[in-house]
């Protein structure tokens, strides 16, 4: 708990003087004023985070965390929970989807297992080429079926978004200028549903989508249990540790943590997908001020999550359709990160361009 | 106009069986079934429009054609017609937002002379690195004021569109995988729109834009400048080189070119903003099975784009308020178009990895 309020304390405000200055740069720049739209947002904002005038972005780390959820046992997922150690494998062996954009943005994986239901037969490790890694952080092997009971104890709950801020400060101090969040968890988009639920306001029924895939059967059943762990555990919206403990999911804790834990070092986070959201709103109802090192990588095919983004105040960068987590939607919007500084840094001046400004 | 028919002739449709493959193989990667949205459909539309099983796009182009407009006359634009030679020389030295862009793409940039109103001081080269190259394409010195006349002659419009089949077939014999159009042009949103509106039938009122950045006087000027072309010049909608030469340009003849020569040559092009709309629509005009091979890089900025891409039935990839011009959305999509690429080629199968199918 100590560990959880020091990161919190830790966070700064953005460097509004120096985001002051980009823009003045940005404006001065061989193109009509503002036609660079979200880049030239996303440059400035990127200048607030880091406090630096040109902002490096080379060392980018995926950090994939994997949970389970003892609220499949309730038919909420088109998957078996088996998948979940099985993607491990896969993330670990380079075959996922994660891996393939995460290679193409020059980013490491590091994927994280923070409470998956199965003895992975594999220690904490990186890779020769140090593009791959993993980490043992598990809080337990999976959550309780939060429509019997809460999904975890608080305790465990604030373990779970610790464990997130050491992954950062170990990846930190590996070399680290940003960081895309990613999970992996079959049935997490049902946790990651009530969370948002519970903390939007708004009815699980508007919010909770098919994830993997459920046909409308189990649709209804993930939405009925969403009402049935909120209807059991009765979670107090204004108490984030509360709702995480007792709907939420070990990932989803490890996230807000990661998110926690990057702003405090000023680290930019590119915000994932449905599951990532959901972090992001316990980590924005701990810490307000960790919103303006959120960038929203992309808005994903799962029903609530545009609607939870723009509560957050977050506008995406993509909107391809995509569903699939693992930090892949984050992974395919660092290159628009890498755009907007490289517009701030590679362009030239109308002045040393001897280009002619506006009439 | 022999060369441009054949060329028409010369576009295949897309290779439909090996699309059908293409697919199934997506659907046996570990993902659920289309949890990557738009990437799918890409990655099968780029194995249909090169009939390869594995696309390569190493070698990338973005085509930028340079022209003036007559009619910036009537005070259609924000900028004075002397930009368009300064932007030329900028992108010839590497400083402007297509420069920026198309380095971050590894894409080449081939800035094409179409059009401009000045005598450029400098000849047909590439530079030591191949990476920027100059061509003297022009037609004429800008087109005349289409208020008071044509635009261009009949036979204009046809040299502009076989100047930009040529510029493909010079750069195809360099290596080509994947062109973006782009465009350089003060004044040039005006005769886009003009295009535009005739093509799709919609109001100029609601289809021009601020551009570069009219103010509301501006814009009145606009789109009075575009009712009296389309009252005095009488072009017939169904009559795409009539319409090009009546109230249209030497840069988006230019972006047609390119788009039909490619085509013919299967290789994909992605279209930038909306000028380089405008050449689309002309070039469907020509030749309906041009489409297939188009990609909508992005939505822009300006006023009518995402409503004329939604008639010509192509959707953007990307929707950040871009409103620059030059290639700069096609640059920044061509990472998409590769990640949809890696995606069918790079990642593992449920076979391979030894992970569970849907229950």
């Amino acid at each position: 708990m100590e560990r959880l309020k020091r990161t919190i304390d830790a966070i700064p405000t953005p460097d509004r003087d120096r985001m002051a200055l980009a823009q003045r740069r940005l404006d001065n720049l061989t193109k009509p004023l503002g036609s660079l739209g979200r880049l030239e947002e996303l440059a400035a904002q990127l200048v607030g985070i880091t406090g630096q005038d040109s902002p490096s972005l080379k060392r980018k780390v995926i950090i994939t965390m994997a949970g389970d959820h003892g609220v499949v046992e309730d038919g909420v997922s088109a998957y078996p929970k088996e998948v979940t150690p099985q993607m491990v494998y896969n993330f670990l062996r380079g075959g996922a989807g994660v891996n393939v954009l995460a290679r193409q943005a020059g980013a490491r994986v590091i994927v994280v297992d923070m409470g998956v239901a199965a003895d992975l037969k594999t220690a904490d490790h990186v890779s020769a080429d140090g593009m791959t890694g993993f980490r043992n952080c598990k809080v337990a092997p999976g959550t309780r079926n939060f429509t019997k009971g809460p999904a975890m104890t608080r305790d465990e709950a604030v373990l779970s978004i610790v464990r997130g801020i050491e992954v950062v400060e170990s990846e930190h101090a590996r070399g680290l200028d940003i960081i895309g969040t990613g999970d992996m968890g079959i049935g997490n988009t049902t946790p990651s549903a009530a969370v948002l639920s519970i903390l939007t306001g708004i009815d699980p029924e508007t919010i909770a989508g098919r994830g993997t895939g459920v046909d409308d059967k189990g649709l209804a059943r993930k939405v009925a249990a969403i009402r049935k762990g909120i209807e059991v555990n009765r979670p107090d919206r204004a108490d984030a540790l509360d709702v995480l403990a007792k709907v939420g999911g070990f990932e989803i804790g490890g996230i807000c943590g990661v998110m926690l834990g990057a702003a405090a070092r000023r680290v930019p986070v590119l915000v994932d997908g449905f599951i990532s959201c959901a972090g992001a709103f316990l980590a924005v109802a701990l810490a307000p001020r960790v919103k303006h090192f959120l960038i929203a990588s992309h808005c994903s095919a799962e029903k609530g999550h545009g609607l939870c983004l723009e509560h957050l105040g977050l506008q995406p960068l993509l909107d391809l359709g995509l569903r699939l987590g693992e930090g892949t939607g984050a992974a395919l919007a660092m290159h628009l990160v890498e755009a907007a500084v490289r517009i701030l840094t590679g362009m030239a001046t109308f002045e040393a361009a001897g280009v002619a400004k506006k009439l």
